[in-house]
């Protein structure tokens, strides 16, 4: 088993590429990028904090670095709507389902958590569902926003269908992410954000980008079989993507079954298909917001967490680890560090802004 | 990778130890044992349903041959309480905290499920956390109560502490089950229902009861170190599972993550502290009942859940394997050939009712 933190070594930008670039500097670029595409100030602002704040805490995938140009790219070619009617279909006490008029994911998010939150204190729990929506990015981004107003906030977003079901040959399910949040007392809250695939399908993307290999246990054949040991990433990104637990033996059973979970949760339960049936729909989303008062004692579960997670960080390592994480914790540590280092960037990236830049008048990114 | 069934086949009884036995007569036998442990007629049959559903569906490591004798011997020794005082410590119209005073699992669970299906009636969503529980059973039953009146169910169960985090040479976690349950209109519900564990650590009893192997990737040395080989079940169970996924590289991050959601969900969320914290606070459980209506129309729910499960099931399968098979279908068939040729019980199970059976003066189960 690899050493603590391998993976993300896996990912990163190669330290003679990177260029550091303040957050505030990024913040504004991207801003001013969502305006030019015809976005009103208050969300295009709104989308350079779900982007950067991505990007502060590590998780590369679902930055700026991959998703910028492709939002881009599709308000240019009118897949995406800048200027969204988005509203409610349907609604409860606890729970709304949201048309989301194919805007972008990253700047409804917000609002349909804020809907959920809002359900969830007045009768302790808001589901939102949303569907026709472009991408939702970082799902733990709206599943935090919960977690610092006292509740426990999930998300998830269903999409694509390149994910192969155990035993199948042909993709049927999107990476599908699952987030939950939940806020300590005095620990870094507690952050879950991970794929139901073996990997996040932006990851191929960004591997063929830095050159890195596929694990075994990630991608199958084309016809299929789990491929058990380590490939070159394809340069266009494969279609036959393994659920987590890549095998039946190891329990691709269960990544399958969780993603499933997600398109039921987040497109079915939003009356819309789920892309298997439907490739041109775009994302469905699920928001949750549990207020904790609703169930106990707020301070007590505070106090609960960080308990919990004092003991989960504390526990023995295994030969060749360091330490043991609990979900968030490596995240919120680099937020502080990128915080006052900047946030590295592949100079690839930078280039792209700067042409981007250049050819819709918006302010350059500084570098640091 | 191994054909179908290659895993239930593992665990089946074989056929030389197999009896079998009609469902009415493991009902009738099973509920006046737990008459005998001071429970009530109504109380008792419920258990004995939730149990016998659970072996008709194939679910044996959650069905009478594991569980039975360990629910006899732990009312015997006053671990559980046969007549719990179990009540509701907060409420709102979503959400309810029950206190199961030290009550069986199996026999509260549906009023548990009851509970959030009424606030999901006036609400659209209902939540129940139940804490200071004994054994919950199988979580996909009472996530099934909700699928069976056009509601998705949702249902989890928190407890133990013998699975470790990644990279970590101690357990922390429960075997911690997630199950979701939709109703569809013409095909078999969706019935999903897994630990977030690499296996059920029930299945390690029953892989030393049957002599078979535990697989690759399921269990860790005493220092932590993920075991990728073949090894015998240990007679005493380990205290070293891993989480689904395995290694860092396959994902047991996610596995772990998975775990830990369902201590937050039916444990913090509940006022209860995990059991790595207290050992001897028993099971804390988490039900949610979706009422479809809240969200969308229930005709067009169903119809897109009938298309999206005959699409997974007439998927192209991978070579070596036979079909494509979505969570649920195996269990639904098996409940079919169950219910006419009987359960299969191992002998060894058999005598152990014929000896308690006695031992009360219950009916003896009757075999075909």
């Amino acid at each position: 088993m690899a050493r603590e933190g391998t993976m993300l070594e896996r990912f990163k930008v190669p330290a003679e590429d990177v260029v550091r670039v303040p957050e505030g500097s990024l913040r504004a670029t991207v801003a001013s990028i969502f305006e030019r595409m015809g976005v009103a100030p208050e969300v295009a602002a709104e989308g350079a904090d779900v982007l950067v704040m991505t990007d502060l805490r590590g998780v590369e995938t679902h930055g700026v670095s991959n998703m910028m140009r492709v939002y881009v790219r599709q308000y240019n070619e009118g897949v995406i709507n800048p200027q969204p009617n988005w509203h409610i279909v349907r609604e409860t006490p606890g729970t709304a389902t949201i048309d989301a008029d194919r805007g972008l994911g990253i700047l409804l998010g917000r609002q349909a958590m804020n809907i959920a939150m809002e359900k969830a204190q007045r009768v302790g729990i808001g589901v939102v569902t949303m569907f026709n929506s472009g991408h939702l990015g970082a799902v733990g981004h709206f599943a935090l926003l919960a977690a610092q107003r006292d509740m426990v906030g999930m998300c998830m977003t269903a999409g694509g269908a390149s994910v192969l079901p155990t035993f199948a040959a042909e993709g049927r399910l999107g990476a599908n992410p699952i987030s939950i949040a939940a806020p300590a007392k005095s620990e870094p809250p507690l952050l879950f954000d991970v794929a139901t695939s073996a990997m996040a399908i932006n990851k191929i993307r960004l591997a063929a980008r830095t050159g890195v290999k596929l694990l075994p246990g990630w991608v199958a054949t084309p016809e299929g079989v789990p491929i058990m040991e380590e490939i070159p990433a394809p340069e266009q990104g494969p279609n036959m993507v393994l659920p987590l637990g890549s095998t039946r033996e190891l329990g691709s059973h269960k990544g399958y079954g969780l993603g499933l979970t997600v398109e039921i949760m987040s497109a079915l339960l939003a009356g819309a298909l789920p892309s298997m049936l439907d490739s041109t729909n775009g994302f469905k989303n699920y928001f949750a917001a549990y207020d904790i008062a609703a169930f106990t004692d707020v301070a007590q579960f505070k106090e609960n967490m960080d308990k919990m997670l004092q003991k989960l960080r504390t526990t023995r390592p295994a030969p060749g680890h360091d330490r043991v994480l609990y979900p968030g914790l490596l995240e919120y540590e680099e937020e502080g560090k990128r915080r006052a280092k900047g946030i590295p960037l592949h100079k690839e990236v930078v280039q792209w802004f700067d042409s981007i830049a250049a050819e819709l008048s918006v302010p350059r990114l500084k570098t640091m």
